[in-house]
């Protein structure tokens, strides 16, 4: 299982530090939506610049114009770039056929997207399935829980991932079941009060 | 019914000074999301101080993090902002909270969205709400019959706006059945060879 750290809602100027920090210390760095909309593609760059020992995602979220911005984000240094699933399967296959001929990483952002809809999604067999859960909405949910129907619901779908106030404990179950590829953590990292020991903590977590 | 023109996947210099040709001759520029995740706020910052005489929609198609993207887009001097509405209804609404309290506009964006999601969005009854046909999508589409079966299926639904393809033609029909707030253009008018001619030409066919 890999990690994924994001980093979200901060200037470019602090993000990029906080990229020297996590470079090599966790597995992906994520240049989070927040970043990518303050400050587009001079973000990508820079962090690309500075993650020499890390892969670096850019939460893109694309919803429309898939070959447009895939092309982009991989042109300025995105590693792994995120489609919506709640995006039209033509913009999903735009994305996907970029990712192929430029043989980097596509992830597929399930927010909000129904079983449905998963449904036509199988097809992309190389992407990455990413469960997510919005950090605006209140209802509460169990990580593990959701990870292990998913896999019943779509024994198929190879690669997943899993983003949503994944704490210590959580990402520690979600290993101890080997059920996802990546986990995604977010401000239980960068707003701990050492988000380099942190790091050390779940990458001890879910590594052993 | 207002004129939104469109201003897609050029660079911020050539944006500006599509910007400053439009200014005042159309109701709203659209920032398109091509600019938003090529610049950023830099861009909406830019395109707000030369528009003088034209309202800015920045379209940010935010999908998550309501709250931060709507006060970050306002405050770079946005007018009017979009949501998808294929976001979860709590992004959604934080969107909306956000726009009543700076007494600015939300355009929901109903790309891929179905009737079901819908009949939720309906008590966001301030909002303007954007029929889209997306850009990578191959089927085709008829605006007119879109918007009148729109109309029927949500009589309560106040403003609503359109885009996908509109041409000259489409514009002048459904100014004369008087369906929508606003008309979105984008290539058909960019692409031409006189985009200011052509915006003259939208406007007489719209507002006559």
């Amino acid at each position: 299982m890999k990690l994924q750290v994001a980093i979200d809602r901060v200037s470019l100027e602090d993000a990029i530090i906080l990229a020297e920090k996590f470079n090599g210390k966790t597995d992906i760095v994520e240049m989070g939506t927040s970043l990518v909309k303050d400050y587009g593609n001079l973000a990508i760059e820079k962090l690309s610049q500075t993650l020499t020992q890390s892969e670096l995602l850019v939460d893109i979220k694309t919803m429309d114009e898939g070959e447009y911005e895939f092309r982009q984000g991989y042109r300025y240094g995105g590693d792994l770039l995120t489609v919506m699933g709640a995006a039209s399967v033509d913009t999903i296959a735009a994305c996907y056929q970029v990712s192929q001929e430029k043989n980097k990483e596509i992830m597929i952002d399930l927010l909000e997207v129904t079983n449905e809809k998963i449904e036509q999604l199988k097809q992309f067999d190389k992407a990455i399935f990413c469960l997510h859960h919005s950090i605006d909405r209140k209802d509460a949910w169990d990580a593990t829980d959701s990870v292990s129907k998913f896999r019943e619901d779509f024994p198929e779908i190879k690669h997943l991932a899993i983003a949503g106030g994944i704490n210590l404990d959580q990402a520690k179950k979600l290993a101890a079941k080997n059920l996802v590829d990546i986990v995604i953590v977010g401000s239980s990292i960068t707003q701990s009060a050492d988000p380099v020991k942190s790091i050390e903590n779940f990458m001890e977590a879910i590594k052993s």
